[in-house]
């Protein structure tokens, strides 16, 4: 009887994944393949969707069905699919529809707004529709708060990184505030000058290929196109990533290739027979943005792999020999010079950009600050983290993001514990294996196998916490992060 | 309180359509774009969205709306609303599931073995599948021509062409049947000798776009990629049309294409208040067949065109002029020859492949014929018919076609039905405009703008009948489509 309950679990859930399904493919289609004039009829279509969706998720008899299967003999496997399930299904649920409305609308048109008022540096047009999104967003803090017995921001959190608290982070970010300006200070250089060549789109598709298949990116299982904003989208069946070229450089978007490669090999390799139930999705936000930077920090940025990617442009690019050298390309992806602008960060000023969002957005959403606190909150963090103004500068200071437009709280600290446990898994890996020397031969193996184990097969089976003390024998570090900075930047 | 029921009729269909639009999209994906490792978590996703689409197209709060609304005073564009609403309703709610189900499963049993048994010229393993397949669909057949007072086959014939009846095809058919083998003895010809020649595929995709554009086809809302069979999907607002290319011919794939686009300006242009509704879908599987076909035949493969294709053609394949001329070209285009292969057949043996397919479909779901008569009367039509025989030949005979695999008997008259609207809207259209000088001068305008007016606007407004008169003056007569053929081909 109660197998039989767990069993329709099963089935709602496995009906969840198949309408996520046509989501996943309808949205990468929405932003790589679709004609301008079809934006309408889509966003309709997708809206529909949507509202299914959330009845899915939000389904009464789903209540029932958690309490039957309570006290069931389930096998490990099983009881992580409930609590996975039940987890997402608190978190759909908790809020009440009207509340969820007022936040999309007033998202939206926050949103929407911003994208002219930041081109025109307008904040007190933006804070006129910044202000009921925050407002909205404290409430939705508080309702989850009390459900989860936690504090407003730290519900908000649990929304990106289930576990994390805003006390481990605030331990985590001082210890990085505390050596990071002086890290900055000595790995500080001048970008090294431009020079100027044509890399046509055609051959740094060809390379992004090579660098996606020595990635262990499955091109039965997925595709490379372009888009505007480049991500990771479809299924983990069918992984879709994008990039956008220009034809003066290929760096950029080289390394968002094999960013979102980190991203994909993740999704490609969560465990098969899980693959339609929240078990088997990916950890969190942050674990997610590990294995991206895993791929793109840890590997793509060291000498080994650079020199690597140096002789695959010299195969494809016209006159590349002549105006690169592998001491060039070193140069260009590790120097570190201090900007206002977070997506333009280098490695070791990126964690700056985000403490101080972290610090602003736990406050804000905790009531300790007003939004007009904002500005100078920013321009003092700038110049105590980069040394940097952003006086009057709101549209490359606290205008410069889209994430809290929407009221999408507790997303950013996911950034940079991505980067620490990227550096803490490298780390746990080189006890076994000579990374080096494996790039060095050109064979990766060892390393997409120990990240298999450890991290892909491991899915949402256990909490992050648990899954990081199993790979690496300890809980999240931010000593290994410094080590990782100092030894390749001082 | 009435208006309010056609309004939750409409917000009803409105839903459908948007679960359609999800359908239509990752079905395109499906072809076009998916990996192969996609395939199979692609068909559970698709699955579930068929039976969510069955459940929504046969609600049975629909049956009560329609009621409701019977006596409402409803104008004329809403009175067929409710209709084209009724008739898909009826459709899809007079089976029972059992049949549906069990229909659904012999015919996928019957394709999917097809494949290799038609290679194998196995009709002994073939019918064994088939029979059922025959079964079901008479049954079908039956219950479907109860519902409407029709006999079987008409029944049948009603799903892809509503109104028309197998009375009115034997009048057409015989007609045409007593002069096509005549004057397919006089318009054969010996096929002009191969010439060898590389056509890059991306210069073909350029002459695509070209040859679309001018055409009429608005890349605003539309796409065309490749895919192994090449369709028209999407929707109207976000059209996608595939081709597949040889490098060894230009030919078939750019042809191939202009049927598509005539297809895919049909869907583009359909009336813009109405997309989401039933009423404003294309009218039938001829009538958009008569899109394709006109775009082909009646524009393509005329004198005029075929000189503006040869000038485009020049400008994209090098050494093309060497090898190619308008005269070459248009004997390319206009080689009449009969042969086994209805796909591969010319304008004017085309029929003749549609017609021996009705007689047969149309006294197998009466009951008159079994299965196993069906290879001796393919060979005697096909002698009568075009003079050849397919004695022993299964594969090139009987078996050739994916159609009746699944059921799918009435499909197969749309073809020839296409062929003879396209020809008498070509005839009406001739009366006001000078159609050869406007491909001539580059002016395809006042085209696109009487097949707008007479067909696109109109949508599934009118019954087939009434569209054909008011835009033609008169009904379905397959007198013109014979001068059509003698004009061009004797
Ligand atoms: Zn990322
Ligand atoms: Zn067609």
């Amino acid at each position: 009887m109660t197998i039989k309950n767990y069993n329709k679990l099963i089935e709602h859930y496995h009906s969840i994944d198949n309408f996520e399904h046509l989501n996943a493919i309808c949205s990468w289609d929405q932003a790589a393949m679709m004609p301008s004039g079809g934006a309408d009829s889509r966003a309709e279509a997708m809206a529909e969707l949507a509202v299914h969706l959330h009845a899915l998720h939000t389904a009464p008899q789903l209540a029932e069905l958690f309490e039957s299967v309570k006290n069931d003999e389930l096998n490990e496997s099983q009881q992580a699919s409930v609590r996975e399930m039940q987890r997402t299904w608190q978190m759909r649920t908790v809020l009440p529809a009207d509340l969820v409305k007022a936040k999309s609308l007033a998202g939206a048109k926050c949103e929407h707004q911003w994208r002219t008022q930041r081109v025109e540096n307008n904040w007190q047009g933006f804070i006129k529709n910044f202000e009921p999104v925050v407002k909205l967003s404290q409430e939705e803090a508080q309702i989850r708060a009390s459900a989860n017995n936690l504090t407003p921001y730290d519900a908000m959190l649990d929304i990106y990184e289930p576990g994390m608290s805003s006390g481990e982070l605030d331990q985590l970010f001082k210890d990085i505030s505390s050596w990071l300006p002086q890290l900055i200070q000595e790995a500080k250089q001048i970008p090294p000058p431009a020079t100027h060549a044509s890399y046509p789109v055609k051959q740094q598709e060809l390379l992004a290929h090579e660098l996606m298949t020595i990635l262990g990116f499955n091109f039965d299982h997925g595709r490379l196109d372009t888009s505007v904003h480049p991500f990771c989208g479809g299924t983990s069946q069918d992984t879709r990533i994008t990039t956008r070229y220009d034809e003066d450089e290929f760096i950029n978007a080289m390394m968002g290739v094999i960013h979102e490669t980190g991203h994909a090999c993740y999704e490609q390799n969560l465990p098969t027979p899980l693959n339609k139930l929240p078990a088997g999705k990916a950890r969190s936000m942050a674990i997610h943005e590990s294995q991206s930077l895993f791929y793109e920090m840890q590997i793509a940025r060291s000498p080994e792999f650079i020199a690597l990617i140096s002789e695959h442009a010299a195969r494809h690019f016209p006159n590349y020999a002549s105006i690169n050298t592998t001491q060039k390309l070193q140069q260009d992806l590790q120097c570190v010079t201090p900007s206002l602008i977070r997506v333009d960060a280098d490695e070791v000023t990126y964690p700056a950009h985000i403490i101080l969002r972290y610090e602003i957005e736990r406050d804000l959403i905790n009531g300790k600050i007003n939004c007009q606190d904002i500005p100078e909150l920013w321009d003092n963090k700038m110049s105590t983290l980069l040394g940097l103004s952003t006086k009057d500068n709101y549209k490359n200071g606290c205008m410069q993001d889209i994430h809290w437009t929407d009221g999408s709280f507790g997303y950013f600290p996911s950034y940079t514990l991505g980067a620490m446990y990227a550096a803490q898994f490298k780390h746990a890996m080189s006890q076994s294996i000579d990374i080096a020397t494996q790039i060095n031969n050109r064979d990766l193996t060892p390393i997409y196998d120990w990240l298999n184990t450890h991290i892909w097969q491991k899915a949402s089976l256990l909490p992050t916490n648990e899954l990081v003390v199993k790979a690496t024998g300890s809980s999240l570090n931010a000593q290994i992060f410094k080590e990782h900075l100092q030894q390749r930047y001082t």
